[in-house]
């Protein structure tokens, strides 16, 4: 359970207390810190999770050059102790965050992640390594454009996927991941759909005319249906978040919906008819031969992130025929543990 | 030439004073009156400009209630002459302007809209009538949206069209109104351009890594070439300028303008290829037949707009093939004397 607290500044923490878990097993404090979080968990040697606290302290949070504080004020406990790894994805390894850890260049493994660990010294003897973020480079022709994550590719690696997956995780920044064998990551697409939400809510003509209250299913539908329907219109039927407002054809507190389902649909038509990332809807891939196994003939998307907003994702996929799985679980700790297992540090004695 | 006073509170004229013009000829006071301007030009009889006007009173920046003060502060001396008719045209009609006046729905004609004015009693006998505006309806279904124009309307009534006309108006809404014969108008379509490029620039992500400076031609092309090239791809292309700041492909400086090729590139591409706006590029209309006249191998679209930016969508409609032509003049107080014409205002004794 979230305590409210949580919400503002005080760290919060599951019910084990410090000293019952940093005595024997903790290997990895995994730290997921982000643009507006810093979430820290401490896990053994099996990548079992024994404590999670986090904290508001994201990268825009922290003055620069205070990032160990905020560390320290979260964990200094589980950082005590010299036989536990530190490991952090995110932000964190940006220009604007603590240290600027290079792209590795897509495609690329969890091995050649291990390989390309940053590592910042911190003050009492411990070191913090970096995950690297993965650059698409595509040139500046006009088919492909590049591309950039942080973060994504290491809860990508702590999930448990089949080859060649294609992995969604919707945010403030959506990206598309696509994966190939054995846990390679080939290419990322970014889709600024939450950030579009964001701004034209809070700062457009659009928000005008909307109002909070109960959501509706219904409009989030119709509007997920016509950003399906024609997402190179998007620009256009952004505008229509207006007009059914001033026709009264939707009602004001509907309005944050429609908008929504404007922006996932235009996403997941788009992402569907074009590029690396490109899915097989359902419908498409019926076939009569009955050798091809179920994954064959429903191929799957996998959806990481908050699950209400990953519900929506499912509900757009699913109008597009396009089955969906969300994952749960501490996938960027997972990840984290997977890459420090690679790098060989949670090896007895090293 | 506007005087630097004009961007603020003071009213400017043309070199006429006011008691030389509206001693004999003066007919017409023709307001264009938008959310942050209010145009106010001084017609004769054959529609020729006697003096023009203009203030920053927009309904946005007028109290409600105000309205008439406004009007007053701008040209009480022009509306003490009873036999000058008062029109306006724009969001001066809107729920938040003066008095709402009921939209025309579309198709329609000048003759219909002469036929629908909303007149508002002023407070000294004079009469102001507002031109409606235009709304096309086309229901809740997934294929079309509704939409809605005021004021521009007004400009196309302006302009001396042919039959047929596509007309582009660009700025923070941009329209494209399709016209059939006699001034008819088909549709209208509203596209998001220009208030998304405020918007991301100034509020999103793709602002932080944006610099002032000199613009940049080519990064405007690379732009408008990718947005032509896959419209429906606008919100992953839209993270490109981060990811083309990040790895310093284009300048700082040379990103609002990279930006606006890519969104006026979608427009541009999307309106090409969907909807009743279509326009067919030139090279597909190539044709043996001698018989086929200039116009028909080359069509045309109109740019009616703040000249910069209708040179900008000029410059992208090149690129897509596309020929257009950029119309001036007082488009907006054209069209007010034609709809005044047409309700027969402008007779003598009326």
């Amino acid at each position: 359970m979230l305590l409210p607290a949580a919400m503002f500044n005080e760290p919060t923490m599951t019910p084990q207390q410090p000293n019952d878990v940093s005595a024997s097993t903790a290997r990895l404090i995994a730290l997921d810190w982000g643009t507006t979080n810093l979430r820290a968990l401490l896990l053994d040697e099996a990548g079992e999770t024994l404590a999670e606290r986090h904290t508001p302290a994201g990268i825009l949070n922290v003055q620069l050059g205070r990032f160990e504080d905020a560390l320290r004020s979260l964990c200094a406990d589980w950082l005590g102790d010299p036989a536990v790894v530190v490991m952090a994805s995110g932000m964190i390894g940006s220009r604007q965050g603590w240290v600027e850890a290079p792209y590795l260049q897509a495609p690329t493994t969890p091995d050649a992640a291990a390989a390309a660990l940053t590592r910042v010294q911190l003050s009492r003897g411990a070191k913090l390594h970096l995950i690297p973020g993965i650059a698409c480079i595509n040139g500046i022709h006009a088919e492909a454009v590049d591309d950039v994550m942080r973060g994504e590719e290491t809860q990508v690696w702590g999930a448990d996927l089949p080859d060649n997956a294609t992995v969604i995780l919707p945010g403030t920044h959506s990206k598309w991941v696509r994966c190939g064998p054995s846990g390679s990551i080939l290419s990322c697409r970014t889709w600024m759909t939450g950030e579009l939400f964001a701004v034209l809510s809070q700062h457009s003509i659009l928000g005008r005319l909307m109002a909070s209250g109960a959501g509706s299913a219904h409009a989030f539908e119709l509007g997920a249906t016509r950003g399906l329907h024609a997402p190179e219109l998007l620009t256009t039927l952004l505008f229509s978040v207006r007009t059914a407002g001033l026709m009264n054809r939707i009602e004001p507190h509907a309005l944050p919906d429609y908008l929504s389902g404007l922006l996932i649909g235009a996403e997941v038509a788009a992402a569907q008819r074009s590029g690396p990332e490109r899915v097989t809807p359902i419908d498409q891939r019926h076939d009569s031969s009955a050798s091809v196994t179920a994954a064959e003939i429903s191929p799957c998307v996998y959806l990481v992130g908050e699950p209400a907003l990953c519900g929506r994702y499912a509900a757009v996929l699913g109008l597009a025929g396009q089955r969906s799985v969300t994952l749960d679980g501490a996938l960027a700790a997972r990840g984290a543990w997977r890459i420090a297992n690679a790098a060989g540090l949670l090896q007895p004695g090293h």
